[in-house]
């Protein structure tokens, strides 16, 4: 069980924007610490995950939170540690997180207060500190937009993507196009090492291209056809 | 040059949301296509990314844009396909995106309507389309967030750019490769909208494959030979 953590939360609008981006990443589990009132703006925000704000879950202080809900793995969130050579802080990142993360029991994945962040004392109470990447120039990201870096990352790793329609072409798929390319190259003219150079050209945009399975098809099927016409 | 462009936008509110993630990720060009009056929420939510609203540029409409600009890569962004068969519509990862951009010239990163997103006519203007990974009980993001994941992805790898020694080939480079197949698929005798599947999917894998100007010389160079050939 995953539980995405805000932080007394200073403003509704972000409470609803991180529910809506928890829900586009398939995360259902919000535990508000001492929050600000919703009010309507919270579940405006939300749009299509109304339903995560209802449900959440509400505790006075982040210590009662993580006795209460027995939290094997509390992760924590943190800006840029800007230099600060405070041990405590040095973070992972969301990739490394991602990676590394084992889901088996309770891990709660925590986010601080709009202005402040999470307090030394809240942070020592995390297995692990995540820290975004950013420019130096400008490096306190809204926290519903750290979030949603954090949760696609997250995400990434837990569903296969891209889904069946849009599957990538099999590598035999992609060798049935390039061998009819190959056939198309021959009627060139060229000298072998042209007609080699040709070759290698097209098969090596086909192995960049991300080509789908119904791509290959379609392609394919047009070649054979001009193969077909000049053979006649 | 990478411009961020925003088209139609709505709601003043992501406007801000968007300069402040351009800003948290080093991008600086911001463009809004016909937008929304600003009002002070613009403003209010870019918190210290001010000057980029500042600083926008403006345009009536997409096509304008593209023109005015000289856009050599265009990236749309859409949401989940939701298992439609529009070929034009397949779409890569940003990860995919981020691994294979290769920034010579100007490119423009494309966000659509929050309700409606990009037009069918605005994605066939694109290069190529990106879409973000979701969950298929809510695969519809703010515009702003999916900014986020996008511009994040893109600033991992930035200390990788330029690739000098693989110069992406121009807009009319590649433009000059699709005519020729185009050619060779006339030959097909297939019915026009089988010609014009064909033809969709060779430009996509074109956008698609970040292809270097010595590879579309190349191409080029073989399709033009085998239209000779079939002439005779």
């Amino acid at each position: 069980m995953i539980y995405i953590v805000f932080v007394e939360p200073e403003s509704p609008g972000n409470i609803g924007f991180l529910a809506r981006t928890m829900k586009n990443f398939g995360f259902t589990d919000l535990v508000l610490i001492n929050p600000c009132d919703l009010e309507k703006e919270a579940y405006y925000q939300a749009m299509h995950a109304k339903d995560i704000i209802r449900n959440h879950r509400n505790y006075r202080s982040f210590e009662e939170f993580i006795q209460s809900e027995k939290i094997d793995f509390a992760v924590g969130t943190t800006r840029m540690a800007g230099g600060s050579y405070n041990v405590s802080r040095i973070a992972i990142t969301p990739e490394q997180l991602s990676e590394s993360l084992n889901i088996n029991g309770n891990i709660a994945i925590i986010f601080g207060r709009e202005g402040n962040g999470l307090s030394n004392d809240e942070v020592s109470l995390c297995d692990i500190i995540v820290t975004i990447p950013t420019d130096d120039s400008y490096p306190v990201m809204n926290i519903s937009h750290a979030a949603a870096i954090i949760l696609y990352e997250l995400f990434k790793r837990k569903k296969n993507y891209p889904r069946e329609d849009l599957e990538e072409a099999s590598k035999s798929e992609k060798e049935l196009l390039i061998k009819e390319m190959n056939k198309l190259i021959k009627y060139t003219g060229y000298p072998e090492h042209k007609m080699k150079t040709s070759s290698t050209v097209f098969r090596r945009i086909i192995g960049r291209a991300f080509i789908a399975g119904r791509e290959a098809h379609t392609l394919i099927g047009t070649l054979r056809r001009i193969n077909l016409k000049l053979k006649e």
